[in-house]
């Protein structure tokens, strides 16, 4: 009955399904592995951050430290000074002093900044990142139960699977042997029926052996019907079996689907519940730390450029002035002494000297015309100098932001402190052009003309030989404006006695007057 | 002639002129004396930039080493990582990977610009500090010349206007002299001529002692004519000596005030020329080298910002998808497995199954309305627990910008890193409230109404609650999901089943079918 050749089938169709379910199987162990190797390589991940930050903590630390001990050095050296006696009394400080002060504030305002970080680092990112830690391993445990009681459902459907295709495959073997049984009883009827239906014309057989052969296909008949039955019965049980079979088929296949689909990405966004923000607000946390150093810097920075842009000389020097009267307050006027009972004390323009007098104003002016003139030329060459230099002191060769630009790569860094003062032309050059053409002036140039130099393009470049220049014109100008101012005295005063002693007015040209004696 | 009381006069008036001059000349060495500690203390502030700038370059230099250590140690340990692997083969890094990997980039940066810093300070902001130092000590030199020079032209006024007062002095002393030379002369005549008026009428005097008289008349009457002369003479030597007096007195008093009021401020301003611009230049390079790393280092923040904004859990969840397809690819379909020659393969929907096939469908119709409708329920209280988590998650708690907040004296800094996460309430207490509601939940909770938890209060503080909520949820939500998503599966393939069989139709009532076969 049983066939070596079918029940061959059944054993095909088994062992095909055990490897099937055996691969899921593995598959379901590697996706353990998989969410466990995930958060294994996310706790090493947030381990490393926090010794990250530990280690930059203690960076910034040390930095603040050193940064700390740096500005308190020059507090300590300048609180000592006259300056800041007077800076304490009365706030008012040279202008370079002030920028000095707070330049020292802005170290020690980045030493508490760079302490502060620190302390966020340590108390408030790294805790952030523990708590993230603590959380995954939490998560992923969860995840693991849930991971786990889904795959044991799946692994119950393919038993069930398993089960009713077994129940189909009993249900047909035996529909095939009902059937089989059945062929071979109608087979033995009809051969049966066939011997009976040959011998009736015989009739050399006796009523015993005709009796006995109707029984026989009575039996026989009985037989087929019986056989009919079960055959039909096991029909429609393996009708049923299969209808099983087929519907049980289709919840696997729609669970696997599901699983894979559906569940397994829905379990990831559980093991990753929150990481994702969470990790973000530790770093937000850091990079509003990093910015909030950034803004309290600039601000810093701000106040600083403020001062430097409130170098200011003309109150630097009435400041100095003002430090020290005694040194530069003017003297009482010398009044006139009037000698031994002399009553008269303002110039006499009387008729003996009324034409001498006369004459001196005459040359006073004369000269006083001609010494005017020519300090204003002086005095114009001293301005065009100055200005010049003002213009070169002008230069913005102070921009060195081109050495913070990073190529788009962020691996290199131009190294170049080249641009800006240094270069263009190189600092060095710089001043030995300086220094040679300040030679050049002192020996050579005083017996030139001097006003080409404010324009020519080698004073562009240096400063200091039009510093020297600037000098030689001012001495010229302050000698020439002092004969100015004397003789101008002089001649306010004469001037004055003359139209006063008017009516006396006579000729007189007998006084030899010297122009020296002016 | 010479009257001691009357020279005591003269002596006067020049003891006191001389103290005068005196005064005046301790005041021009005060003047030189505060010109020199004006440049010492400039030079000295010189220094101690110069000092402070070597000192800060120290400490930047360290500091970049430490940052560059810092990064260097954790990139040699990622560089080995299977995600460095990948990141150099497709350069798609899970999002926190990203992160992690901007941030030393970002350490890097700050390492390289600290480095570039202090290479500013010491070759551009320092040389700038020893050329202005240089420039002051030259100028200071030239502007002690020019002092020296009009102090020497002031003092020889002075010397002047002394000379001449002398001579006043003298001329006038003369004149008196003359005077009463003359005086006495007249008083003689006078005298003698009184004597001869009365003599007159006494006839008693001899012819010789008369031309005696007369001799001595002329003789008186010339001496007087002579000392007249003398007198007036000397009177004009006076006027002119005075005249000279004032008029020096004139030129003095005009020069000192020009040297006081204008040259001395001149000065000043010569010897500070170029000082305040720069300084204000050497501070300035140091204000763009600041800046510029700022700029910088804000640019690699807000890189690093734009990584913190791309953490996608969706995107790392489809990369570990993809990254490990043997264990997350479905596997394929369960096919039908038809047993030995069976030819259907599909459910039977024949008449001796039809009416329990049909009951069947009809009981899954029931069941999953029900069970869709309880699912959605959960799936409510699902999502409503996930958005409650959400809302927790985008807590703006990471504002720690205040923690830089210095106080207007930018004396003291607000050292209070206990604002944001650590605060409002504090970390611990957040933790443990955390853990006990977690407790909480573990073994009391699951008995109650969950859905009150998602809006409560206290859910609010405590997202591990919630979030085990929503693996409860979520577990009960899976459950249910499958059982729909399996009944599903049978329900339509059934449903098309019957459909197809409908011309089949009959109704059956001997099979039993069991709610649990379902």
């Amino acid at each position: 009955m049983s066939n070596p050749n079918k029940s061959k089938k059944d054993k095909e169709i088994l062992a095909d399904y055990e490897s099937q379910v055996k691969d899921v199987r593995a598959q379901l162990v590697e996706q353990q592995r998989c969410l466990e190797q995930q958060t294994e390589m996310r706790v090493q991940l947030l381990q490393d951050l926090q010794d990250f930050f530990r280690k930059k903590a203690e960076i910034e630390t040390e930095y603040s430290r050193n940064l700390e001990k740096l500005a308190e050095r020059f507090m300590a050296k300048t609180r000592s000074t006259k300056d800041h006696q007077q800076y304490k009394k009365d706030q008012n400080l040279l202008s370079p002093v002030n920028c000095w002060y707070l330049l020292l504030n802005q170290v020690r305002r980045e030493s508490k900044d760079h302490a502060t970080l620190s302390d966020l680092y340590l108390n408030n990112v790294i805790s952030r990142l523990t708590h993230i830690s603590e959380d995954s391993a939490r998560l992923l445990k969860r995840s693991k139960e849930i991971v786990f009681q889904l795959q044991e459902d799946l692994m119950k459907l393919l038993n069930e699977l398993y089960t009713v295709m077994k129940s189909y495959h009993m249900y047909h073997v035996e529909t095939i042997n009902a059937e089989s049984k059945l062929r071979e009883a109608e087979r033995q009827e009809g051969r049966a029926k066939g011997a009976a239906g040959a011998a009736e014309p015989v009739f050399g057989l006796r009523m015993e052996e005709r009796h006995q052969r109707r029984n026989a296909a009575r039996k026989m008949e009985k037989m087929r019907e019986k056989r009919k039955a079960k055959y039909s019965e096991n029909k429609v049980k393996t009708l049923k079996a299969r209808n099983e079979y087929l519907l049980t088929l289709e919840a696997t296949n729609a669970s696997v689907f599901k699983y894979y689909i559906h569940d397994l990405p829905d379990i990831i966004d559980c093991c990753d519940l929150g990481y994702h923000s969470s990790l973000s607000r530790a770093l937000r946390t850091y990079l509003s730390a990093e910015l909030g150093l950034e803004a309290s810097r600039r601000a810093g920075l701000e106040v600083l450029e403020g001062a430097v842009e409130g170098l200011d000389p003309a109150r630097d020097r009435q400041r100095l002035l003002g430090l020290y009267p005694t040194a530069f307050c003017p003297p009482p006027r010398f009044g006139f002494q009037a000698h031994m009972g002399d009553t008269v004390s303002q110039i006499a323009s009387q008729p003996q000297v009324q034409a001498e007098l006369t004459l001196r104003l005459t040359q006073l002016q004369t000269r006083l015309a001609s010494l005017k003139l020519e300090n204003e030329e002086v005095k114009k060459t001293w301005g065009a100098t100055l200005s010049t230099l003002q213009d070169m002191t002008v230069l913005d060769d102070y921009d060195v932001s081109q050495s913070f630009t990073h190529s788009p790569s962020s691996e290199s860094v131009k190294s170049s402190v080249s641009d800006g003062y240094l270069n263009k032309p190189s600092l060095a050059k710089r001043r030995a052009n300086q220094q040679e053409t300040e030679l050049f002036y002192f020996t050579v140039r005083p017996a030139l003309g001097d006003r080409s130099l404010t324009t020519g393009a080698q004073a562009k470049r240096d400063p200091g030989a039009v510093c020297l220049l600037l000098f030689q014109k001012f001495r010229e100008y302050l000698e020439g404006s002092n004969l100015v101012s004397k003789l101008q005295a002089k001649h306010d005063v004469l001037k004055k006695a003359i139209a006063e002693g008017e009516p006396f007015k006579v000729l007189s040209h007998f006084f030899h007057i010297k122009d020296t004696t002016l």
